[in-house]
């Protein structure tokens, strides 16, 4: 099977969600709420939602707690197809449980970090947590997502160690979650690894990663900004390119007013106020939720009209 | 409860491992190997046993292995009293149910980690991380350790920080790990917080940290350098001062001739030099064995008559 092949039959692509986990009064994800707003992002023009990633606070969660999510997601009706779920965490036989409910639970794919405790470990290592993974979750319809987020991990994942990781395990190493925000790093991407699927952890990048070659985003913000993600997503499709431009800068505009916040706690202000549910606040800590003074500026900067 | 009552009452102090965790051939932790290697630090000095901290590689394990391995530990006959386990991990619920199952295990205390994989979320959240983990525990009998280790983390543990939680859980925060190597932050801890107990990440600082008012020591290399920390200790508790410098020139050779490597895998490969046991070697990626040309150097520059 030539790369080529596989990033076509590979799912996900477009515009993802990295979606947030609503919690309950105790902190618990609220399974109901989750369903809910994973349902309204699908209708509102993701092709797919990444669940369990940064957004989603998924380490702040237990590996159970994560199950649990999941099952009752898939149960709620949303198509696992749809799911690029987050399992990574810093233990490989956590990574490989998770990884492997996973894929039976029947999602597109997984989005792996690398194990992020230890700093300075070397590419020989993190190829070993890789190639463990895979061999433990013994399954060659594995989809894996190799998650680069270095501001979070401390870890660089390389691109000898992403080109390593690929020559072997063709077919089942298919893609990258790029959230460096270094765009350079994105287009050699592109370039380099042909049939390789490259996602910008940005919306702000997502015509640029169309236009290289990439295959979408999958952004924290695109949990409000859906609809107009969407629609840049099409008019590039359609080769519309002064309107994809346009709305791209739209786009950006409108992300650039949520980032002024801590993104996660303001995300969440911002699906309480869309929804009229304070408790979509909640958060584990160590986010906090945003104080007053800065969620009153938030609601008062963000076009609210725009959103969702 | 005063601050000093409490430090007096809390153990464990003078001189701790911070224990390598043996894995088996599919590196799970081996119990029996496991158990054995406790019993040897304490028959040969330590006073206590801080397992499942970095060294032992216990964010590398799930929540049920750090859970088994503990209980199999309690059962071969590890006094309860002389561990201080590591319960550290990103999520708030693994870190609240290995604190309270260490606690009902009999544990001295327990050593926690900051939540590690968001960056620069401020005091606030981590104290909240801190107080939400003492509020579910729920149990007076709680004592926590704060592990501050900011190169593997990236989060900063500030003195205001300390003191708050001082001031919020007396007689349950009572003492800290401080693994920064930062001489001047030890010494001011132990100035400004008469009572808390104040353990140096390294034997290097032991006979400092004594002297300073701190506790002692838990160190990775006390693994090995155990006897040597021991008569340290006990040169400065006789008030043998030379004694105790001289010794702790010895001790501080030791721990640097073995620094040269990366130390848990170093480590590891001593322990199977010294037990004749190659499994020793065994470590759960990231982390990986020394390769042979470091192997042969380390064997060939460390002092092993003086192991142990």
């Amino acid at each position: 099977m030539d790369r080529k092949e596989n990033a076509s039959t590979a799912g996900p692509k477009g515009v993802l969600a990295a979606v947030l986990t609503p919690m309950d009064e105790v902190l618990e994800p609220d399974h109901k709420v989750f369903a809910a707003h994973c349902k309204r992002l699908l209708a509102s023009g993701c092709h797919g939602l990444s669940v369990f990633g940064t957004t989603g606070e998924a380490n702040s969660l237990s590996v159970n707690e994560r199950l649990s999510a999941l099952e009752a997601l898939v149960e709620s009706g949303i198509p696992a197809q749809r799911l690029l779920p987050g399992t990574g965490s810093c233990a490989l036989t956590d990574t490989a449980r998770l990884s492997r409910a996973a894929l039976e639970a029947g999602a597109a794919g997984v989005l792996v970090l690398p194990p992020f405790y230890y700093k300075g470990v070397g590419d020989d290592g993190l190829f070993r947590f890789f190639a463990e993974v895979v061999e433990r979750v013994g399954d060659d319809r594995l989809r894996l997502y190799l998650y680069h987020i270095p501001q979070m991990t401390g870890v660089d994942l390389g691109l000898p160690l992403i080109s390593r990781l690929i020559d072997a395990y063709p077919g089942v190493v298919v893609g990258t979650k790029d959230s460096s925000g270094n765009r350079e790093r994105i287009t050699t991407l592109c370039r380099e690894f042909p049939g390789f699927s490259v996602l910008a952890g940005t919306e702000t990048l997502l015509l640029e990663t169309l236009r290289n070659g990439g295959e979408g985003c999958i952004s924290a913000t695109v949990n409000v900004t859906s609809r107009l993600a969407r629609r840049v997503h099409d008019a590039h499709a359609e080769a519309k390119n002064d309107e994809a431009e346009a709305l791209q800068e739209r786009l950006t505009h409108l992300r650039a007013s949520i980032e002024a916040c801590p993104v996660i706690p303001a995300l969440k202000q911002l699906m309480a106020d869309l929804t009229g549910d304070k408790k979509w606040c909640n958060i584990r800590p160590p986010l906090s939720e945003l104080d007053e003074k800065s969620a009153k500026k938030l609601l008062s900067t963000v076009p609210l009209a725009e959103l969702l």
